[in-house]
């Protein structure tokens, strides 16, 4: 059975967690902190980070999240993730990309910094003009999903895809750590409750990082 | 034709070039600087990056290296460089993401900002301490490589593979900068010169960046 190398906040795990699920591979979760790895999970990956998929009895380690993706996507034919013409194959990769990159550097990433490693790992004091900035740069990435469901159902195009998947899993940790503020963002907020009722979301939802508290609306469907 | 935006320290644009060159497909080079992006460019790519491949005729454009090659791979048979079983594919692209993401934040990326933008956009002094720290990381991946060298013809297995184009890539911006040190890296050093000679690299060989001089070894093919 696989086995996932993850942590609950971990942005690129859960987009992996959402894929593994919609598609019905099942695995196991362990933990690994990327502030705290394991020789162990070194070996696995000289990366460093999560997440990391390893089975032992197919004698196969998988790392980084979307390398994890394209091989399911091309071992699995349940619910395909990346799928239709060249082209918008094209541009749900460029879309994975804005939110695993842009989304990740400006939103995510400094919330992870301030709201979780400098709690548990480091014992600092977020840095409160970091995470304004990052509040403000979250309503700009809203804008542009609030643009993008206006002419299409879904992120990349008339089906589900990798694409939601992608920026469904960066927003669902931002949102845990107080980065969002859903006001004015209603395309947005109605694309993201269709996920949040999905089966492949809740258990996500469910999960708490040690010490660190959720706003009240997190878990909830209609929040 | 297609018209790539890039510019010339860009390594994700040299991973594109060198992989359109392989594979035959005619481009023509359109110098766009990420400090001052054009609207033009803003609106071909929200997240604001180089490279970005467009074709007017085609109406296509294309964002984000990993998927303009993904985008290439399939269309184009000419020289496969995500091939092999579904295992040999994740391994490629595991590497293309530890050279686009490990090696570019821990060397290419500091020695971008040190040695190119706060030359010509910033108008500061390198900051000493951070170009050591970035050629002492370099070493770490050289090693790597050696490592990879000693059991495999190629980075990512037996054939030459998108995992080569990456590291090479990588590799050319941060050589360019001055900041590699090839001493005691034999396998990389051999691997490397093989990729210099290729017609697919010379013409990135023998592009200077404004006010930026290469060191004399940088171009040459046994340097």
């Amino acid at each position: 059975m696989w086995r996932l190398y993850q942590f609950p906040l971990c942005p690129f795990s859960r987009k992996v967690r959402l894929l593994l699920s919609e598609k019905g591979v099942g695995y196991e979760l362990w933990r690994e902190n990327p502030w705290d790895a394991s020789d162990e999970f070194w070996a696995l990956n000289p990366a460093g980070r999560t997440p990391v998929l390893h089975d032992p009895e197919k004698k196969t380690t998988l790392c980084d999240s979307r390398a994890i993706c394209e091989y399911f996507e091309e071992t699995v034919d349940q619910s395909p993730m990346i799928n239709g013409t060249v082209k918008e194959r094209a541009e749900i990769r460029r879309l994975v990309a804005l939110f695993d990159e842009n989304f990740f550097t400006d939103v995510t990433g400094p919330l992870l910094q301030e709201r979780m490693k400098k709690r548990i790992v480091l014992r600092q004091p977020p840095d409160s003009r970091r995470l304004r900035e990052a509040m403000k740069m979250a309503h700009g990435h809203l804008d542009y999903i609030d643009y993008l469901i206006d002419t299409r159902p879904w992120l990349a195009g008339s089906r589900m895809s990798l694409a939601d998947l992608t920026a469904a899993a960066q927003i669902s940790v931002a949102d845990y750590l107080g980065g969002i503020d859903w006001s004015g963002h209603e395309q947005s907020k109605g694309w993201y409750s269709v996920f949040k009722s999905r089966p492949s979301f809740r258990p996500l939802l469910s999960e708490r990082m040690e010490v660190i508290t959720p706003p009240a609306h997190y878990s909830q469907v209609d929040g």
